[in-house]
């Protein structure tokens, strides 16, 4: 059928077992088709075609609530919700997003990009639903990587504890982004398994039987051995055990089965857990294959051959950290990298191929990262604690409360920091500055480029006096020349890049080429502005700040960040707090969410430009200057 | 004995049994005599006397490591290792810290004050361990209540899957800071139970023996009723099922039995949970009859019949805001509070006894409890998110990626806001209007007293367009007459509290009165300070400050928050923004960690005193105007 025609899942109500496998060819055509030309989560869409057409025959959307989890595999789901039309601008400015987005139509009730969030959001609504006295089914979908998050093991314990009438279909793809990792996942692995005993269990009910009759000194026993019973014959105990009905598991490919178990959960008081093995990728030979992960998210590929279009570049950010991890763990014993489930994203894959047992993936589990890293320095040692940016709020608390309070000589190497382009707001990395800047102790690095990057993580390794964060952007690095000796660099301490007497920008990272453009385009009329890579945000080089105030000579500070309180606002702060009257503007990411498209669309929306910047230079030399 | 002599714990290597039992009522005679002066958390250090004396016993500290989760029960350890002489000052200012302290004794290994770490931390230390190869033992020890929490669900699954040797003493006393409440609990209640099956595992034993010999058709079935008979015989099933081996439970009063099965967990490779029975205020009557929590943490006491000694004042924050809730939710429906854990402290009991259903205590989850709350604001209800400002830090995320991006109406109540006196560092709520502030779509309010905190929990209900923060300090009002009539307040509008024509001070909650005593001060020299109430920290009342600039007039700011990126800095960030150029200071907190001590003490310390206020509106004044 033409997938674009679909309004709403309605149509779905009368559509046989049959008319829906032949939708869901329609669907992964449709899906491998789009995809290839500007990339998306294809691995994880593919997995969920039988299943999202299920929900939807079964259930009333919007009446009834989906939450998926993470919600990069909601595709589907648009699909089927009359946005068909709109996929070949899926992740791209002002496209359709890659994820659930409440805006885009009233079956999104509810809006993800981080993961673990489903069963907590499914709680609020399930609680809603009993105290207003309607009668909507609530189903959140997740998968088993993203049930290792605390705050999804926060829910579970809640829920199982309240007992509402809550649908959770548990998506076992045994490979989340990264391979699971903790013993939940040895759980899941044993249930997997667990359909091959239904002999066994026949058996043993029949076994039982022949057992004698209890006397009156086994009257205690009975009771334990129907749980003993329960054990035997119900497969999922550990979720049992959590006060959750299990079924399962179910072949995620199977209609009939999907729909005999989730109409059956639908009958259920309380809640239940469906527990759902699905293949990544499913339909797709490249993505079934896929032994790296790499069809998880992808750019464009081709679709004959799954090729994907590789751009040539430089090394990215990711991979010079994991590089320049390996060269100083080969020196430095005491070097440990823990990540929450991003070996391959951090590229410490990498790292670990040559030191496995110092490479310590926790699962998604952000704030059991940030706390082991600190034990592990408790003892002396050097933990790199790599996590993106916007997942860093995850560990917020364990930072500060943990990290910073013991002063503890964690190396938090903070990825995707800034604008990350198609994954959109919920995964900009854009508060950082802010919330770590608040906290004592903590000094936060900003290189460059890769050359500048690895010499600040040798820094950070050599830094014996607490926590230091070193930010680096999402993709390649900017082709410098990478240095072959490693140097100690200071801290507190700004480089000037380009001399200039009528302006100064303070700034780093990926603005330095941005501001150079601008600082071209004033050359061009006459003004000379001064570059300074301010590559540490804190502390500040209060040297340099008190020698412009002596200049008394406009500032500019340019940051990829939230303005509110971010590294401007430690420039003011600093010129206040020292009484220095310095002109300063600043720019950097207003006070909204800001949502997806290419970086360049995204700064180019506020005003992170050559353009603007040169603008707003002009605008603070004083005339006289500007004639000269 | 006289336990001011006690230097270290190695004296207790060769005690008997009949000595440590008369140890243990020394050392809760002294708890009881020490605590009754000054108060301090009675109730959990009782309950661990003898499980900390056969900890020092079996082990030998530092080398082994003891992680104190929460930390306030680690009074009797700290006696053990030779602080006793120094218990008269505990959490006083510069005196023994309530919680284990690092740079205060070398057995004080891991820092602890908020809960759930303690398992992280360890599988650091364990981790070390093994990588540099020594051979210390690492024991976490964790209440019933700080396992709910997601960063230590998080650390069980990745400790079940690691298999390190690590031991986890769970101390059980089936009451946390509120009642347990969670599935979690309910597997603890049946383990609890599980002891006086142990006949009937015996007679099971018995029994299954008799069973007739497999035949080869029931192979698979044997493998199958092998984990039957572990789910049987071993009770700790959950706990096994994560991979650890359970132990268990223990009379955590019964010396032998704690030596018993302690030792036994030394033998065992792999993790291994000790599930230790006690009872808190073991051994002090008022506290062991405790009935509501109030022996937790106690003020000072008479010792002879428990009597606390109250000091009578104007109603405590939290009542007001509780029983604002109440009276607010008699006529708007939509109204539910959720708190993680904190139904007595935050005084939602008081409005559980009216509406039971609408308030929801989750247990120690600050995530969940801040997404359940986001799912709750989907569908129309008036969410109230109950947290102390340093347990926020805890679901910045959920703020961040779930409330505020959603821009859903939650009303965030931030008790414990400011300093918050004896629990010192750890629970100082002085980060949260930066890490706040830098988020779209959050208002953040501030009220001077508890009348105008009745006025603005009503205006946050009120309030239509997404998250509102309402932060207010730990402890009694002010004492203020208290309107009738709920009404609702303009937010971003400022109140002049008293005119003055020489300089602004601009703050907001418990530092109003100490601006008035330091504009007093200042009047008796004939300087006329103005005094704002800026209860809308966020957003600025723009157009006062328009005002202001306009003036020409000096202005401080002055808040009981740290100063990087916090109200100061939004105020110089607005002056900047809009080119207004205007004579700013700022007080509040500065960049360091703040100890415990009274508010008073801490104050003092840092500056936000009426002298030091008059201090520096003085040296900002113009010489012509203080001469006049």
């Amino acid at each position: 059928m033409n997938l674009e025609e679909i309004q709403n899942p309605s149509f779905l109500k009368n559509y046989s077992n049959k008319q829906l496998e032949e939708l869901a060819v329609d669907i992964r055509q449709f899906l491998i088709e789009k995809l290839s030309v500007n990339g998306g989560h294809i691995g994880p869409n593919l997995g969920v075609v039988e299943l999202t057409l299920v929900l939807h025959q079964l259930f009333d959307s919007p009446k009834d609530k989906f939450l998926w989890d993470v919600g990069h595999q909601a595709y589907v789901h648009k699909i089927l919700t009359g946005r068909a039309d709109k996929f070949d601008t899926i992740r791209q400015y002002k496209g359709l997003c890659g994820f659930p987005k409440r805006n885009e139509s009233e079956h999104d009730v509810w809006e993800t990009g981080h993961s673990s969030t489903s069963l907590s959001g499914a709680m609020g609504m399930a609680t809603a639903r009993d105290l207003k006295g309607t009668d909507e089914s609530v189903v959140a979908i997740i998968g088993d990587g993203a049930l290792t998050g605390g705050m999804a093991l926060e829910a579970l314990n809640h829920i199982g504890h309240e007992q509402r009438d809550l649908i959770v279909i548990l998506n076992d793809n045994e490979m989340s982004i990264a391979p699971n990792v903790g013993a939940l996942h040895h759980i899941l692995g044993r249930l997997r398994t667990a359909g091959k005993y239904q002999k066994a269990k026949d058996d043993m009910e029949q076994l039982i039987r022949k057992i004698p009759a209890f006397g009156g000194k086994l009257a205690d026993t009975a009771e334990r051995l129907k749980d003993s019973l329960k054990y035997m014959v119900v497969s999922g105990m550990f979720f049992e055990e959590m006060g959750f009905t299990y079924l399962g598991p179910v072949d995620g490919h199977d209609l009939e089965e999907l729909k005999h178990n989730i109409s059956y959960a639908k009958k259920v008081s309380g809640p239940v857990l469906i527990h759902v093995l699905t293949k990544k990728g499913k339909g797709y030979k490249p993505a079934e294959d896929d032994a790296t992960g790499a069809w998880h998210g992808t750019g464009p590929y081709k679709i004959e051959n799954g090729e994907m279009v590789k751009k040539a570049g430089p090394p990215s950010y990711p991979s010079v950290f994991a590089n320049t991890l390996k060269t100083i763990a080969r020196e430095d014993e005491r070097l440990v990298a823990v990540t929450p489930a991003m070996p391959g994203g951090s590229k410490l894959d990498l790292f670990a191929e040559e030191f496995p047992d110092r490479m310590i993936d926790v699962g998604i589990a952000e704030q059991h990262a940030a706390t082991m890293s600190a034990g592990l320095a408790t003892q002396g040692l050097k933990p790199v604690y790599a996590v993106y940016s916007t997942f860093l709020q995850r560990g917020y608390d364990q930072v500060v409360h943990d990290i910073c309070r013991q002063n503890l000589n964690v190396l938090i190497a903070i990825d995707r920091a800034g604008l990350v382009g198609a994954d959109g707001e919920t995964h900009q990395g854009v508060f950082d500055i802010s919330f770590l800047r608040a906290l004592p102790n903590m000094v936060i690095l900003n290189p460059r480029n890769e050359n500048e990057l690895q010499h600040m993580l040798y820094t950070a390794i050599q830094y014996d006096d607490g926590p230091i964060a070193v930010r680096y952007p999402r993709g390649n690095g900017t082709g410098v020349k990478m240095d072959q000796q490693l140097k100690r660099l200071p801290i507190g301490k700004w480089e000037t890049i380009q001399e200039g007497a009528d302006a100064v920008i303070l700034t780093f990272g990926t603005m330095i080429p941005v501001a150079e453009k601008a600082i071209e385009r004033l050359s061009q009329n006459g003004l000379n502005v001064r570059l300074v890579n301010a590559n540490s945000v804190k502390p500040l080089d209060e040297e340099m700040l008190s020698n412009i105030a002596k200049e008394d000579i406009p500032v500019l500070t340019i940051e990829e960040a939230v303005l509110q309180g971010g590294f401007g606002s430690a420039v003011l702060e600093f010129f206040n707090e020292n009484e220095l009257h310095v002109q300063v503007k600043r720019l950097g990411i207003p006070d909204w969410f800001i949502e997806h498209g290419s970086v360049g669309e995204l700064c180019e929306e506020i005003g992170l430009t050559p353009e603007n910047i040169a603008d707003t230079l002009a605008s603070m030399i004083p005339r006289q200057q500007k004639r000269a």
